[in-house]
């Protein structure tokens, strides 16, 4: 007896029969005496769809149009779902993210949530309504629609669960759960029982797609526990939540990769100092998110300063470096597709020295190139060639003996 | 050089090409030194294909939710023609009718329209941009979306031409004006330079679609002249205002026809006072249009009552009817489909006798049955069996030589 915001994917409600089932899960949540929220995404590839008819009639749609846009797509989601569940006798209503008030900064595009509006979400569970918001979605304090961008609606989950201090966030996808590799890659690979919110955020970061990484930081900021399962079983799936110290064993947890990368090298950069400063802010004043940044060492006075970013923001990033470059009197900027990143992934991983060896290792046996290397406490990630990257991700996932992995 | 109000229907933005035509259409308005404000429906067939969704989620959808699922194809729309043209270099921002805040009543699927805000509007105009506005949809004060019903995007655009009291409001549509008869049917059907609000009122609830009833009402209440015109050709096409005395000479304007149409009758009604009233009064509970009403003479204490209603609404008008022929006697209820309506449109035929008869005549000429018969001032309409409209149609065209009637 509480409150359970659970989240629908996109594939969750593709069509009308897999509605109708969504309607039956959520009405049997609110049967066992649960208030429910219900955040849906876009129906299937409606999103694509509508991007694609964008471009048809603007090769640069304004962003704030869009939004305006890529809103209906969850529109016609939370309408659908009200009525399915209308139509097994259950009482629901569909909300906007304007009518909610899922207040947002007026990045279109990209928005980050402000504040969350819990009045009138209550008043419709006291009138005993299961509840359906549409993700991905917010508005401005000047009504203007915006969206999250990618992975907005796990965001949205995430925000409504923190503000209305539900007692469960069940994110539902595709897949059974979080794995340690991708099983269409890795066969082998393991469902995971428990995954930290560390950990899950450098997954979502390495291009784990289970979960977003914002969704990541803004649940393990608010200290969110989601849990992940399929709309399409009834299996217990992964739960994701403040790691305890026993639990810090696993070295490993997982490998992840991710193709949806760019990486831009300037070369022959001065150096001197607030060279760097000046490059990344001016990329993050164009709102793109760099990931990994490499500097190499100094030669003679000159460096090369390597970062990657979204493929999506590959054009825009280059862009900026060609400004930036010109400006500081760099040689010139390499523009690469085509890469990777392959990570590893594991909570135990800082008290266990030689594991980004061992990754190198398994690499180099594979005869696959490193073009960048990166660290954190809990995370190694390489770029290397697009086409080496199933054969990476299953020869680390080999090396670590992931397939062996004990069930938490 | 003034504010010009224009409304492209759904067939005019129905593809990419058609949206990227409209966009320089609205340009060309706007260059030559006017503000523009357009209005738009949904692109070509999505209203059908999201009824057809519902349809497959909810057998009878909760009107509220119909909304909330409805309002995002004028969303797509209004988006997409911003897009169109930002790629032409001009400044275009689209509304949402929330945003606009053309506030209506809360009676979903067939909302009235209460107030237009004109702020939000004027700031935009103000600051050099073309707007886009969604038709069809509004916003309750409580935030709700609502639709307007058929031809909602029509009664939007005169809305909104009045409120802003436009110097022009433009309809835009896949024929070139109003005919005087559907050139489908007869193809010898002359395009009409000038309508009376009177007559396209009378027209428009006789079946003749290039524009709403509802759409109609407002012009001719709020003096709000129209022009209809093609999106695909630069023809003239037809106004339609007050009209002046000189201009009353025309007797029979037009021949207008409806396939949209179900009849009920209930037989053996009592003939006591109060039981029209009583019948009409509960129709109107349902929010459903009534259009022709003929009650037989009184034979034996009793008589029939025949109405029309949309063939849409048929069904439920059905169900009103049977209980109060329950409740008051009447000895039952014939519900037909297959029916049409033909009628004669002309402001000048109040002062013309046997303008009815000779329509009589002309079907009675082709052999077909009259089922009902109702006059107004400017109109004389015929329930007749739905496989003989055609065939009507061109007889009475022919009867009254409007092939060549004067232009005007």
């Amino acid at each position: 007896m509480g409150l359970i915001v659970q989240k629908y994917g996109g594939t969750s409600v593709a069509t009308p029969e897999r509605i109708k089932h969504v309607a039956r899960r959520v009405v049997n949540t609110k049967v066992a005496g649960n208030d429910v929220v219900v955040v849906v995404s876009a129906p299937g590839d409606t999103t694509d769809h509508l991007i694609e008819l964008a471009k048809q009639v603007n090769e640069r749609p304004p962003a704030r149009e869009m939004d305006m846009l890529l809103a209906t797509g969850e529109q016609i989601s939370i309408a659908l779902l009200a009525m399915a569940i209308h139509a097994i006798g259950h009482s629901a209503i569909s909300l906007t993210g304007a009518q909610v008030r899922i207040l947002t900064d007026g990045v279109h595009t990209k928005a980050r949530i402000l504040e969350v509006d819990r009045e009138r979400i209550h008043r419709e569970l006291a009138r005993g309504n299961i509840v359906i918001v549409a993700g991905f979605q917010g508005v401005t304090p000047d009504n203007e629609i915006t969206t999250l961008g990618r992975g907005g609606s796990d965001v949205t989950a995430v925000a409504l669960a923190s503000a209305l201090d539900a007692q469960a966030c069940e994110i539902y996808t595709d897949v059974e759960g979080v794995y340690t590799a991708d099983p269409r890659i890795v066969p082998e690979a393991k469902k995971l029982d428990f995954v930290s919110f560390d950990e899950i955020l450098e997954m979502a970061s390495s291009g784990a797609v289970v979960l977003q990484t914002r969704a990541a930081e803004y649940a393990k900021q608010y200290n969110v526990p989601l849990h992940i399962r399929s709309t399409f079983s009834e299996a217990e799936g992964t739960r994701i939540g403040e790691v305890t110290a026993m639990e810090k064993v696993r070295v490993v947890t997982a490998v992840a990769h991710d193709r949806n990368v760019a990486k831009i090298t300037i070369t022959d950069v001065p150096d001197v100092p607030g060279i760097a400063h000046r490059l990344f802010s001016a990329i993050a004043a164009k709102h793109i998110n760099v990931d990994m940044i490499v500097q190499s060492a100094s030669r003679e006075g000159v460096t090369d300063i390597s970062f990657t970013v979204a493929a999506t923001d590959g054009e825009a990033a280059a862009e900026v470096a060609q400004e930036v470059a010109r400006e500081i009197g760099a040689s010139g900027v390499m523009w690469e597709g085509g890469v990777a990143k392959i990570s590893i992934v594991g909570a135990g991983m800082v008290t266990n020295p030689g594991v980004a060896a061992k990754m190198f290792g398994a690499l180099a046996q594979e005869g696959i190139n490193i073009q960048l290397i990166s660290t954190s406490e809990i995370k190694v990630s390489c770029i290397i060639d697009e086409k080496d990257v199933e054969r990476a991700v299953r020869a680390v996932h080999r090396a670590f003996n992931l397939d062996q992995i004990d069930r938490v």
